[in-house]
């Protein structure tokens, strides 16, 4: 994985999700990974979304993450296009807080599957962990680094655990 | 509207949606609008949607309606591909019965209108007289029928209150 | 269409609604469809809304968009008193967000349709457009303005994508 | 209150209504308070609803019942037409299981009241001992009335138990 | 209604209720009905609670207002000490933003009543108006001031109506 | 806990509830717990339930479930009248399929806890269990019993597992 | 109670839900419980979470109280490592306003249950008081703070109760 | 992929989920990957679960599926203890009607991920194509049948369009 060619490829309805998608280009770019980014929409580029999706796989993209809110068909048209795994981040971008997103993600029909995270940040982080862990199927380094990752977040625990033990004194609870 | 051409294009994800769609064939059959029914998928189907719909002002037609259930994508998709106006029908078709399907259709971002109707059999039925609301915005006599339409459903509201007293009656309520 | 009589009548529950409902109205100007907006109550005058309605399609309007909130009737009331097609706005005025709104306009019984758009100002502004669109059934002038709209959307993402490239360098993402 | 003038009107949106609203005829028959039931539709015939409505008062009716389902607009819209208190009962008609007429219902903007109950028959029922509530305020009698009913639910109570007892014994596990 | 004896009963679980619960105040002052407003838990304090409301009818309250947030159990509880009309207002008091305050006051099992108003501010409003309406059933002079008020708040669309179009100007749309 | 003293009273508001709650006695015959299970009405007897609960400490009763549907006031009407335990299992008895009695139940105010379980039998189950482990917390027999239960649980699944197995060859599938 | 060993176990996912469960704490101490906190995840350190509640009963504790938010396991997997009584804090930490937490934490299979108090600060407070009522079930001395502490929340209401005169005077209602 | 070897581990949380689960294995065995289902569960066995899970990559698993319903912990005590891709399936086990294990699936926090699918045997069956997709990241010849399996379900939607006119002929409605 030390070449520049993109694996990962990530797509969003619009600039306004750049906040929340950028969550897994961090944690791409923190496991090495080479991906690209580009705003694509379901409704206003149709031809755009389906034109790069289909390439995709011969372009060298192993895995599609895409980011979308409200009535959000990214994902799913995403998946239409291709036989590459699609992991789907719903967007919290309307009133009804991302429900509509996740619902219009999630509940795809037998045949076109989208492996759907949790709504925002969260699961936008977790679209980039998750790629990673598709990568690292057949690659011992990345599964290495992956094990590395998972060890640190529990070493993190620890510290934090710490931390609630400072709290409660300094709240003279203990 | 004596011709035969087409002026409404019926589009289901799946022929387990007909039950329900009929209701808005039968509706355009009863105003006398020539309409024509088809299965096309956003996601397995996507070009086929594209390229029906892409032609769909061509070739006559003026109003599309889509059905679809679950993560229902097919009006978004549709919409995406004309200048036409879309109506959208969610269909109940998983145990989020029709939420799924309502909150992927009416949610639309701004830009690509779709315009949903109830979930089930009466957004069918109000999916047909909806696209002959529209047919008869420049056509008196398609308004006029409509009219009697209405004057019909008031007169049959009549004649259901008169049974309301029977049942009373029998009920001994009365 | 270069006549001032409004072909498009506006109507809202309060006019704490015009910050969204001006969406609908952007758009219409944008296009040069005459419209004209009143504020008009299903509740707290009934038969103001009665009267204006009832007379719409003699006074030359072609479609009739209400937007409302909380427990929203105001679109099934108007589509109660005529033929013409009447696109409904939920608007999010309650605790609930625009659940409500969106219920109690979307799931209208059989017979009586009323065609809902998304909650809040995307819905408003696709309002408009799908205004636009009944409109431009038989116009080909009118077609043609929202071909170009639509077009316009599409460079907007390219736009929009070049913009995300520039935002991945500044965060050091690429 | 032994005069048959009505006392209550309750009105539906469709006879489908009826075996759900019947419950409040019930209750009020038991009661003694004489009351009619008719259809009438918030969007099939509005007229209709606001005729009987705005009457009502002058017809010596002091309490409006209304029952209905999906986009539920009729206890609204006869709030609209009359300062007489209104009942609403939201019916489970649709896919959404009354969650739709509930918020239809409950959600009513400030200035035009309604007084919602449960979804479905339990709703209908208390339509009616409300009604009758609100008919006792000043009457003796029917208040009386109303205290010994109360009794009887609590006797009813005690002997409930007694038969949770005898299926405790019967199942073995006392 | 000139002497200053309580008419009405408001109770509220928490002195926090007092911000939502003083709109039914204002509106029973400004139609001149007496009440009294006073703090009583359903779990804090039940004895209080059932101690008061079992004595309004002979202390001569005609209607009680119970508003409460959170699992509002108090309009339940008030409803099962007495016959009088019990108004709820569900306050929205948790992260659930008041669906759980709503859900747990107007889903009451048939034979205890309870009516319900819409979430906040404007269902305490209503509370008022429609106790007024209650009391106006057999009140004149108080179905007049109702008559009024409905006459006003038509008025105010009139006015709000004019003020669109000042704003529509102003932001260049008319 | 040879004694034939009851140490879990177990309430239900209507005897429909047994069926639902009839697993919670189970359980706790199964452990050897003597209980005793009332009917009594939050609303239809708020006497009986007070008296009740209110003598439950002296009476030996260490821990109270209380069962309930709709607005399910059952648990927390309970709660105020004690300091024991309270255990909450909501019932799907409305067409909101129990989410009423859930939020109804679980979202108690501050300063009365009340223990929610899962909606139905499941629920009504793991109160018995619940029930189990509080009285367990100073009693070494009862604590190995559940961890006897806990082990055959565990012992249940790989059973499951093998079945699971044939299921899988009887289809073909392996 | 006057030792120092702990007898509630305080888990939680984050030192971000600190701020909550801190509630619980504050409770624990006013009542003179001895207790420890420490972070540990379901799903970050399942081994730690593992080891610490399955030598719980053995170290002291009596009863367990877990929080988090999202899809908050936490509860269920200490549940699942002990026969001691485990209360679940679900925490608003989503856009989903912690419904995805509650529904993760309540609805739990029969076998093993968990002890569901309300979202958010309310509920780790009455976590507290549970888990000190589970304590009390044979401590007179402990039952006997429990029955102060309930009448000191009663005495506060009236006192509410008097402030809310205040305010009523204050705004010119009184 | 011509081994018998494992590829994919299916787990489940009891046997009742096996006719969901079964279409996940179906599509598995027709797309030739050697596959292995256990019942397991999170709460009932979690050291069984984690003994699995932690041993799977070193077995040769490349992907794992959890299927599971109510307050469906699985998945996520799944990806607890690896860094293989982990599919989630959320089975319809309660009155919630599969939004309880949906919700407990998605909403993952950030740092552990799991990939949800819809609710119900749909979902199921997309699991196991994205476990085929994952492993046809790198396998030619598996993409190649995903490929073909996309093209017959496209030609299956042109044979359902041909049904859908029979169907429509045969109602008389063309």
């Amino acid at each position: 994985m030390s070449e520049n060619k993109p694996l990962v490829g990530i797509l969003m309805g619009s600039d306004n999700d750049y906040g929340v998608m950028a969550e897994a280009a961090k944690v791409l770019k923190q496991f090495g990974i080479p991906f690209e980014m580009i705003v694509s929409s379901a409704h206003r580029t149709p031809e755009r979304t389906a034109t790069y999706v289909s390439a995709a796989r011969d372009n060298g993209i192993k895995v599609l993450i895409a980011g979308a809110g409200a009535a959000a068909h990214l994902a799913g048209v995403v998946a239409a296009e291709t036989t590459l795994p699609v992991i789907a981040v719903p967007i919290d971008a309307t009133s009804l807080q991302g429900l509509d997103a996740l619902l219009a993600m999630v509940q795809m029909p037998a045949g076109i599957p989208v492996a759907t995270m949790a709504i925002g940040p969260a699961g936008a982080r977790n679209a980039g962990i998750f790629a990673a862990q598709i990568l690292a199927t057949d690659n011992i380094e990345l599964a290495t680094k992956l094990s590395n990752f998972k060890a640190e977040m529990a070493a993190g625990v620890i510290k934090k655990s710490d931390k609630v033990q400072e709290k409660l004194a300094a709240d003279g609870l203990i």
